[in-house]
């Protein structure tokens, strides 16, 4: 294997689809959203990728079977948008890497007849908010008035955006793709099921298509939780040290 | 030399052959175990493989003369399977190096028929024990009842497998390859022996056959020696240091 | 995209064309003096470069739209030479990656008939000075007693030009071009307008054009304010450290 | 330019040449002869070998002109071998970039029927000695009790030779090529002519050559006032610190 592998299980015809990405990064707030939807639409696996750009390692399973590390692709149909979803372990570490594995995943889909794009992000803020905000960058200009209609915010989010969440965009829109990057606002240092989910919902009404979030909403619970008793901890840690400290404090905890 | 590059020494006609790998890696009881099988079987070398992405070093000898650094592959024919054994001096390091060598090691073992795979490796728990377990990960689910039999401990090692133990596994299976790779337990910072006794001694009962440990055992001894003259050393530093201090100090030592 | 790529928008027959190159470096020297004379010449984007040994990111836009990190050439006709830019928002990292992305951007200018090329840049002195002298480093002998007349300052700057400003030159030399590296004298750990002014007169004498710096001047004067102010901190924070504090302390701010 | 590349100068025909490798190492004992050697022999330049895994940089020269980082091959008749030196600015980094260049050098050398490489580099002991020792590693076993007799020491230099003095002779060995790699003792931690002489003298016995190494023993001189004033200074240092201070204590500098 000395490129990136597509594997396929399942063909597909598939009817205007919509590639969704939803790979490990900031707060895992795409992945959480991407894994998500996958279960909530029933989608199915059709494809493995695999790729001498991954980590040269394989994962333990609790069965006491091994697999390789691997991302996946899902699809789902539907009567507006056929969706295809991408998810896996890990996102290639060397620019050369995800400039093969973006490319050999744009191919793919473009093969299918595919034409928009939509990643899934997070936007670290270094702040925990109630109600996150999601954020876009969109692939042409054009598309900031109608995507903005959704509540999502453009131009307010700065600096790159980082790995395939920014590549699938970059290097569809060279092949003539439209689409745009939601960013889930987030923390940063913590995983954050409730940007998911905000983000999920606002993919939603972007999609025209209703998704249910009951499983996920269960997460932010936990998560909630065991940010509190992060912060209660750190906090004690702070006046053990004497110096004030707040939440600003969690922005270094990873 | 652009690749990977294995020069055959000695043509053989393998019978149902198991491809046994030993690399360095953790606590070296893979290496151990597959360095002390080549005496016992009296294997023969049939094969080394140069590459360019081992480091760029030669090793000199005592005798005086210098050696490339390279891996190896040795022979053993016996009336149940033959054995081919995988041993040498590194890993490759980046992702890309471990796929093209042990992609190409699979080749050559396809190529004489090869199917089952067994990979030796240490599984690190910044613990010591008295009587080592031996866990294992399998390539299929239906292998694990089976292979239980033998006092192989399946799904309770966490994590990856790293390197060449783990990618020979995950090729391997993507080519209709079966096998598992057998996890000495070990403490992680030592060499160990005894841990490599262990697998050995598994890996006689997974095969079929009898395996004459005594060589490695003397290693054993020799090895407990220096581990508590190490652990006195680090507990006169660490009272010393006026804290108190426990075998659990040793796991970060290195 | 496996290897870096000049996408055309606009075909341009070029009457004896100087490439002039302006990518990121030392104090943004070279970068501040190409971006500015890309708006005073009113050059024209000819064509945009793609590299998957760019880092593998988008930038986003304050207008909510993203694009791809890349190097861009700019086209200038005029009646001596017409002149080619080259800048951007990076250079690639690994030494293959820059002789990939050099190399190619040296067919380009070799296919338009290209044979003359200045690359601007900084020299970091560790020292501000009120007037930047501009060293210079060139392609042959024989060029160096005629650019000695622009008041370049030729065998005074020491070690190595890294990067694109080194070697387009030195690649263009083994096609037979000729050329030279202008180098703005300069701190080296502040961005530099004054240093980009400076080399930006002495280019005007060289091609015998007359370039009009009064917008780069402006920014010259906003940094000495910024400067100033760091000064003025430095200075302070060594006087609580009790310890003698001047500029020259200066050297190791980034 | 995408693979390294050799631009020959002149075509010679050879008569049993040796090759003589003295590129940057371990005190810069093997530079230090093979440039010396070349200035010696009045050896002349062939060829000039560029590749894009080596720095990615130009070097500015006394004369306001630029050069491209590189490698040189210098030539020189003898009536009993004919020399080929390499000679050059670096090593390359990687592996696999050291295979290359390496593999390209023994092309060319094959080429010119060549079948004999010495390569010369340092052997580091962490200790300044007053007569350096030569230490030895060969291709192979019957070549060892040959050159003991011209007071080589083989079997005492242990562990592993890196770059080029290593590559050329285990790549070298693989084509049926013969050779050793010459050692001159030294400190490891200083630029160390001395032990460069006695490699030359050494080289000189094997050869059956007599070299005069007077402009090289000037150097001598130059060095040990040079280190005898470090040694003052850290051994000032030292003491300041209140702490015992010794010639061994200058491992650690560089």
């Amino acid at each position: 294997m000395k490129e990136t592998t597509i594997v396929i299980h399942k063909k597909v015809k598939m009817k205007k689809p919509v590639l969704i990405e939803g790979l490990p990064g900031i707060g895992l707030v795409g992945k959480l959203a991407a894994d998500h939807l996958i279960k909530e639409r029933k989608a199915v696996r059709i494809a493995t990728i695999y790729s001498p750009h991954f980590p040269h390692q394989v994962i333990m399973r609790k069965s006491g079977v091994l697999r390789m590390v691997r991302l996946k692709l899902y699809y789902a149909s539907s009567s507006k948008h056929d969706l295809l979803f991408l998810v896996g372990d890990v996102q290639p570490i060397t620019s050369e890497a995800q400039y093969e594995v973006n490319g050999k995943i744009l191919d793919f889909f473009a093969a299918q007849g595919g034409k928009w794009i939509v990643t899934l992000g997070g936007y670290g803020t270094g702040k925990r908010v109630e109600v996150p905000r999601v954020f876009g960058a969109a692939t042409h200009k054009k598309l900031v008035p109608t995507y903005s209609k959704y509540n999502i915010i453009f131009g307010e989010s700065k600096g790159s955006i980082v790995g395939a969440a920014g590549l699938l965009l970059g290097l569809g829109r060279l092949r003539g793709m439209h689409g745009l990057c939601l960013m889930g606002e987030t923390h940063g240092s913590y995983v954050d099921p409730k940007s998911a989910v905000a983000s999920i919902e606002t993919l939603g009404r972007l999609l025209g298509m209703k998704f249910d979030t009951t499983a996920l909403k269960a997460k932010v619970e936990e998560g909630e939780k065991f940010i509190k008793k992060m912060e209660a901890k750190a906090s004690e840690a702070a006046m053990a040290e004497s110096r004030p400290a707040g939440p600003e404090d969690l922005t270094y905890i990873r």
